[in-house]
């Protein structure tokens, strides 16, 4: 099949005028129909609220003068933006999976199903209809590939926590880069049926890299599908990867999956579809992490920054930019040292979730407040201390310690008095969230959408008739 | 002079085209050269997460099966959209005062003064610059007309808590429509001075009116400007109103403010400039008091409605929509029963603050709970009232009763487990905002801006040079 023959373009002319914006009342826009879009780079911060996608715009102009990439394309004017409604099937507040099916599969379903509906019916997702017309297809997380993000644009499962199941679904589908964490997804050694997934990758033509350096080597082959599995699960928060010398060599960042991942795909002659997931922003705002959620936000910009950098110079892509949902929506709140505050942050070098996992029911006080310090420079008091300790001592009587239930809430509201950053719960929110086109195909969006709307969006920007 | 005498369409042609936007990577929009606008009608809830927007407009959706107007504006592709960054001269996080001086003195200043440099020198406010060049102009509000937000429109204060002071600046503007809440600022027994500004503003040609119907009988006359105050401090909140028969009959609602200010303002051949603020938006937010802020929200959509059924007709108006910072930045909170508990708002009679302003350190642990079923349906705990009860018999151990100090925080919490609602602060936070613009000079608007940046953009719009 020539590129042309699936440039829809009657189609797309009529779909596009339905579309196409109005401004004030009555005043067309006189918008020029889109060309058609060759290639989709999706990317989902996991989780963001406003404040999350505001703060760590601050911190980045604050503490290295220059503004985020997200909102540069804003204040350069070159986004077209939209409000989305990120509901599921079954709730105002959707789960990851359900977000993600709405946007692969064209239709909302339930919290913990991916593209499969109440009925039992399954829908398909949008990376095998884009392979089906030639695409080349891809997905790059920092949480577990297997996880629920990519898997709604890849798979049908009606559960997601079935990640054992996806990562062998994934294996005959041959999409052509798909990497990030989840090596217990694909070991013998951790699986229930003891399968050597990473073998039968191998043996269905896969090249299966396991460390940053066998990515870096990886050179660009259409024909065969790379799968990238670097940690046991989630690949470690950017912040405290910064300080490990080890994790630095070993774990690729989302930058460079995304880079690597491009120079892959771009070869393909009818173009490509990547989503690209900061999983971990998710992660963060559910432990109430501000180090965590702000430096892996970042990092998410950082790889919008390679998909702006290729599509520029392209011509030819359409780049979306988004979050599946809020997530605690996080705020930098008034405080007559709100500023000040707020500049801690700078100084991190360590997550939450790094303090709180080297406590154990037998440190002292002293251990805590020191780590607390060395981690983020705050003094935090021996009340406060002591107020963390309990819960860690309590997690469980009889001895088993829980990682799981660390106080992560308990240290957020501690940090409050040192940050003024404060969180409104621990679970994702009914927000609606920030999405941002640019390239061709940005004209299809009006600015207010329902998450299911973008099916349809993506492939209408690329000419494909699903 | 003619009207056509402040079209200054060379100048504008030139701003106008630097700000044009451009679309995706080079591509320009090609929009037409805006019109120039004749009438600005700017609307803020004041203190306005994102979540009080999408939460708003859920409830209305569940409630009367009807989108707001501010989302539907959206859906229905009308309006031009941006992300304003709220910040201060010293902080990262507005207060009201400089948030609204920032808009409407074009300078940005320290939180707590109104159009004032930290120098001591002040800015000139944009409804005198309106008024100067032959416009109608005016404020309406639920909170005090003497409150920051139309403040920052009208006048220059070190310290915005002189609202005594701001009620004396008010009288020599003779600006043609300020109308609110606020009597005790004006009544010569209430301010310190003695003076009786009611009667000084009458001396001095001002129609004055005290109650709705007064304000309703008021017939437009363009020379005779009016002043309205309709309570002693802040207006009732929507909920509250709408249970009390004597409230409904003397208090306007924001939507009749406005529709009344329009009527009077819209006779002035050369146009008019009218600020509509919700301000108790702003003030439930602080009180984490979700019956209050939904529905004051609701009130300021039907604000919203009135000036965008105006504008539809006159064609000559541009609608900005807006607040001045997030506040609190509430949140429906993923849960199984999310939808459900979010439904229990719909049956809400009263505030929390009719509530805890109804509890004394007498009541007892029945009346309290017989209380909070019967303005909000909700059944909570013995243990739960327990803990408000015990705050507010606290609250003062001299035997002063504070109603300031009422356990609000204390009452969300509690809530939170029956309306998936949670809060993040009782504060301001430094959330980017959303902003719309509706008709001609929205073309000027980019997709991210300063609050700063709307002085000019407000004069360029008319083609009033400052």
């Amino acid at each position: 099949m020539k590129r042309r023959d699936f440039f829809k373009n009657t189609t797309l002319a009529t779909a596009g005028a339905a579309l196409l914006p109005t401004l004030g009342f009555g005043h067309s826009m006189d918008k020029k129909a889109g060309k058609t879009a060759k290639n989709i780079i999706f990317l989902v911060s996991d989780g963001m609220s406003t404040g999350t996608l505001n703060m760590a715009n601050l911190l980045l102009h604050r503490k290295e003068g220059r503004k985020s990439r997200w909102v540069s394309l804003y204040e350069e004017n070159k986004a077209v933006r939209a409000l989305m409604d990120t509901a599921s099937a079954n709730s105002l507040v959707t789960d990851s999976g359900a977000a993600s099916s709405a946007w692969g599969g064209g239709v909302r379903v339930n919290n913990g199903s991916i593209n499969v509906n109440p009925d039992g019916s399954s829908n398909k997702p949008i990376l095998q209809k884009f392979k089906a017309a030639g695409k080349a297809v891809g997905c790059v997380t920092t949480v577990p590939i297997t996880h629920a993000t990519p898997a709604g644009f890849c798979i049908a499962t009606k559960s997601r926590d079935d990640q054992e199941g996806i990562a062998r679904q994934y294996l005959t589908l041959k999409f052509d880069v798909m990497m990030g964490g989840g090596t217990e997804f694909f070991t013998s050694n951790k699986r229930k049926d003891k399968a050597d997934l990473f073998r039968e990758y191998s043996q269905q033509g896969y090249s299966v890299v396991r460390t940053r350096k066998e990515m870096m080597a990886t050179s660009p082959s259409v024909g065969t599908p790379i799968l990238g599995v670097f940690h046991d699960n989630a690949l470690p928060y950017t912040l405290d990867r910064a300080q490990d010398k080890h994790l630095q060599e070993t774990m690729p960042t989302l930058a460079e999956m995304t880079s690597q991942a491009i120079k892959h795909l771009k070869n393909n002659k009818k173009g490509f579809v990547l989503q690209v997931e900061a999983g971990k922003v998710d992660w963060a705002a559910h432990a109430n992490d501000i180090g965590g959620l702000l430096y892996d936000q970042i990092a998410f910009d950082d790889a919008i920054g390679v998909a702006l950098d290729f599509a520029e110079k392209d011509k030819e892509t359409l780049v979306i930019i988004t979050t599946d949902h809020g997530n605690a929506n996080p705020g930098l709140y008034s405080n007559e040292k709100a500023d000040e505050n707020f500049d801690k942050i700078q100084k991190f070098k360590h997550t939450n979730d790094w303090i709180l996992t080297g406590i154990s029911r037998d440190s002292s006080l002293k251990q805590l407040i020191e780590r607390v310090e060395a981690a983020q420079s705050i003094a935090i008091t021996s009340d406060e201390a002591q107020i963390l300790l309990k819960h860690i001592r309590a997690l469980d009587e009889t001895g088993i310690y829980n990682p799981k239930k660390l106080p992560f809430s308990q240290l957020a509201q501690i940090q409050y008095n040192y940050t003024s950053v404060g969180w409104g719960s621990i679970h994702h929110s009914a927000d609606y969230v920030e999405l941002a086109m640019v390239g061709p195909g940005s004209e299809l969006l009006k600015p207010f959408v329902k998450n299911v709307e973008l099916h349809k969006i993506m492939l209408q920007a690329c000419g494909v008739v699903s």
